[in-house]
């Protein structure tokens, strides 16, 4: 197991302060697991507590021991009640608390707790802080796109005519676990979920869902309406492959086409348009253009090469997002969407993935991680980006 | 794929009018898409309006047409912003929200939209209702069960020494997939994530993490540290499989002890004490003791077997809850607890799990989900419960 060191710690809450402090927090407390891993090292049931001006607590209930050799942080303090923190805190005037993920109950009962003063939402620094990824995360980000290519590498030993979509999605995650991929993936959302069996074939790909997506996939029941099906997977049709990893907490999104026989040739134009509009967005974000702007440029020329109709989806179900930042979350900065306007400058890491969705038919479409680095772009799920017939 | 039937929702929506008359609710608003589902048949993106005098509402984000299909409600709504269901509800004095698991800010921002009021926590009703299951649900847990019973009979043929724990567990999952396992469990809260893939062998049975459980294993990293892990499996040590499968939403919970080669005499002996409090503890549910009763008696029954130190975990690790409540969620009413106190009635259905955690060698038990069904238990999980030795 790798544990985070110590520098790498230490620099993100140095960060963090300074940006506490254009906020003019005295303190900030993070409540969420995945913000108190990104700052702390450790995912054990606990409590973080950032001081502008002191040493960060982590606040433990269960397991101390593990807390302590996960986390590089040198003041790791157990409790066995909440309340117990408030002997380790003074009092402050403005106090950051993750507003946007803790339920409404559960902030009532903390004010209650900590006491009066202007709570600010604290969830709003980590998201910028996380916006940037450093080598060490770079390094896990890797290694989850090394799982993913032997994944993707093994769809040809296993891919067979009558086997269900779910099927597949299993026998594929089984392998991925063995190389250490962790099986869940995570999004900062009370009611969308992320699952790696994202298998469609055929029809099942022109299915839209309750996901923010171009194309949901039938799922398996009412509940759980997306994703790989009970559908068996025929020859002549395409399969996409939408397969997330997760290492150590960092996932890897990546998308490729499969076909058992021959690929129908409107997937395989599709597929090509995608891949050209994969690269030409890529040259336009290291010219520098806006988020909102690379959207647009996305979809100008998914209309010049007569793929209006079917570009991130089809109407009234089209999504007005072509990347999506990704890191120990699915849904991370930078976005390239309709709605986001800033630029994306080096340190981001996103999962850019034009999709064509043709009613009834199916879809097509190719989804890569990408690092932007020293003004240049780095694929990290390098996964052979050909069609591959089986 | 099953749908709810029509008679099944809207005897649901009676039940809760009753208990919203009885908090003095003039309507109630279901936001989590795990309620919202008992209550409209879809897990589509949308939200559940009930007015306590009118027919409910079910706002559709996406997808309507499946909302549609799934949902025997009759009003069907399509909107594409929060603030279009503002033009379908009529001022009100006392406001049902689920409080328990909104975030903070998403409150804030509905309450603007919707108006002054008295807002009350909604999520008690459904899970007051959730405690006692129909026949409906009973069905498809069931089949959970039988899925269940066909990834244990499987593990004989698969488990093999110097595999690893996660190994065997993507195995066993890729099996339950295929025959309708939905891969995903449910749990109301922010930072605990259930997963199926829960086995421990030898000394990783005895390591506690940051769940609350007696022993959490070791899992694959600090972002994961819970479950299956990269420890090989060796001859001669007990094999602890707690291994949940969730049908179309509805969750089993199981647990069953394997080992290779042979069985150590005091997980085989701690193993038959687990049974003999588990079937003690059924026996006592029928003579009506309360939650508290039960836990405190199933605690001087180990202690009389000379299990003390090691029941539900070691000092200071010991749980507090003995059975948990099992339906769309992993943690409903009822439980046995040290802090819960009512009595489990007719309908309830609850995954019982008596455990010995030895420090530092591994831990061995059983589970079985359980429906109280006309003054009697029936055993819902009907697997061989004696230890498999392959």
């Amino acid at each position: 197991m790798l544990y985070a060191p110590k520098e790498e710690i230490y620099s993100r809450i140095k960060k963090l302060r300074h940006l506490m402090e254009n906020a003019s927090l005295d303190g900030a407390f993070f409540h969420y697991k995945v913000d108190y891993y990104y700052l702390s090292g450790t995912m054990q049931d606990a409590l973080l507590f950032v001081p502008l001006d002191d040493e960060p607590i982590l606040f433990v209930k269960r397991e101390l021991s593990r807390a302590k050799r996960e986390s590089p942080l040198e003041r790791i303090v157990s409790i066995r009640s909440i309340k117990e923190i408030i002997h380790h805190i003074k009092p402050m005037k403005r106090i950051g608390m993750q507003l946007d993920v803790i339920p409404y109950n559960d902030v009532i009962k903390f004010r209650e707790l900590v006491g009066d003063g202007e709570y600010i939402n604290s969830s709003p620094l980590t998201r910028e802080l996380r916006k940037v990824k450093s080598p060490f995360e770079i390094n896990l980000m890797e290694r989850a796109a090394a799982i993913q290519k032997m994944v993707y590498e093994y769809v040809p030993q296993v891919l067979e005519e009558g086997m269900t979509e779910i099927e597949l999605g299993g026998i594929l995650e089984a392998y991925a676990k063995a190389l250490g991929h962790e099986g869940l993936l995570r999004v900062r959302s009370l009611n969308y979920e992320a699952y790696t069996w994202h298998i469609l074939s055929g029809r099942t790909g022109s299915i839209v869902s309750q996901s923010d997506s171009p194309m949901g996939g039938l799922g398996l029941s009412p509940a759980f309406p997306v994703g790989a099906s009970m559908k068996k997977i025929k020859r002549n049709e395409p399969i996409l492959i939408d397969f997330g990893i997760c290492y150590h907490g960092y996932q890897a999104d990546q998308t490729r086409m499969f076909a058992i026989g021959s690929m129908p040739k409107i997937f395989a134009d599709g597929y090509e348009a995608c891949r050209e509009i994969l690269y030409s967005v890529l040259e336009k974000v290291l010219e520098g253009l806006t988020s909102r702007e690379l959207f647009e440029y996305s979809k100008n020329l998914a209309d010049k090469l007569g793929y209006g109709d079917y570009y991130l989806g089809y109407k009234p179900h089209k999504v007005r997002f072509l990347a999506h930042g990704i890191g120990i979350e699915l849904s991370e900065l930078p976005f390239i969407a309709a709605t986001h306007d800033y630029i994306i400058n080096d340190g981001a890491v996103f999962a850019i993935e034009p999709k064509m969705v043709f009613p009834k038919q199916g879809s097509c479409g190719i989804e890569n991680t990408v690092y932007i680095e020293n003004g240049r772009y780095r694929i990290l799920t390098h996964t052979d980006e050909n069609i591959i017939i089986v």
